[in-house]
């Protein structure tokens, strides 16, 4: 029997979750089953259960994929030295994300995820596993951004990088789910928030 | 025959969405149907469907509750005069939600809602109709911040109301899906976030 490559593996591991990716948006992740996804990448169902045995394998192969994707990014914006400002770090790391909103993209399927993640528990560890993971590129980002004196020097990076985070999504649903607001506005809007000097203290 | 009056027809509707409410909680949105409302409302199948005709209007009828609920809420902490500092009146909303967050709570509705939307055009339509009325206020927040001068005079509320409504599912999905962020800590970031002073312009 001849050896089968490494590169065999990886581009045939590469057909299915491609094929998977189509699948889920297309049809929404909820209603593709496997066999949807055998079909798709024109392999035979063995073929496909020997690197996949489940949606939830897949999602997780995908959302790692996705994850270490956008930290590569993220890290690659914050590594400019100096850093740029704040606002314009986000202003790429939102276009990344951005990118990736439309029916392909993998925003929509994260969100698909979420719902499903509220009923099983798999999917639920999977993302209490790789939501940390980003978060901790927008910590670090915190953590430079007072560095270099954009943020104050008793700031705690953990703290601002969770609401650094939570400013993803909060871009990103309401261009999916209401359709009305531009990254534009968005970073505007936050930059006179960052520009606040005049409000009182609590 | 006699008449119905007003009060029993709100009974009775309270009563099913009652039911609704705990059959989402309990089995999700997506695996509920008419007839386990029917059921855990102990009325008969014409009665539920005198009132609501499907789950996307069973839904809808939840959504401006909750809708109307919040945007209240917001508006009572708004209204103070003069306005408590910004982080102390999101601190307000974030903990109204935070309350909703539970087993029994709407956010997690909401977070499957989101999904069905990608796929349901009536759900999405009632998604683009009920959250720009909830940013409305966050946007009222951001005008009456910025006429009482915790925001610069050159403030947009439109810009910023849209970027202090992200921060709210920017809390509680890292809440519901992580589970290790707290609203003191989030605030705290925030607030860190305000106070930078030192940052350079782009």
């Amino acid at each position: 029997m001849p050896r089968v490559s490494e590169a065999h593996l990886a581009a045939r591991r590469r057909q299915i979750l491609d094929a998977a990716r189509a699948c889920f948006a297309r049809n929404g992740f909820h209603a593709t089953s496997m066999q949807d996804v055998v079909v798709e990448s024109g392999l035979s169902m063995g073929a496909v259960y020997r690197y996949f045995k489940s949606k939830d394998d897949l999602i997780q192969a995908i959302a790692e994929e996705v994850v270490g994707m956008l930290v590569g990014q993220i890290d690659h914006l914050i590594d400019a030295r100096p850093l740029p400002p704040l606002i314009q770090v986000l202003d790429g790391v939102l276009a990344v994300v951005e990118a990736q909103t439309g029916p392909d993209g993998v925003v929509r399927m994260a969100i698909q995820v979420w719902g499903e993640a509220l009923r099983n528990p798999r999917l639920s560890d999977l993302l209490a596993r790789v939501y940390p993971t980003i978060r901790a590129a927008f910590v670090r980002l915190a953590a430079r951004a007072r560095d270099e004196g954009q943020l104050p020097q008793h700031t705690d990076p953990e703290q601002v990088g969770s609401v650094l985070f939570g400013l993803v999504p909060g871009y990103f649903l309401q261009l999916i789910l209401v359709g009305d607001v531009n990254r534009a506005d968005y970073l505007a809007g936050l930059d006179a928030l960052l520009e606040a000097p005049l409000r009182p203290r609590p």
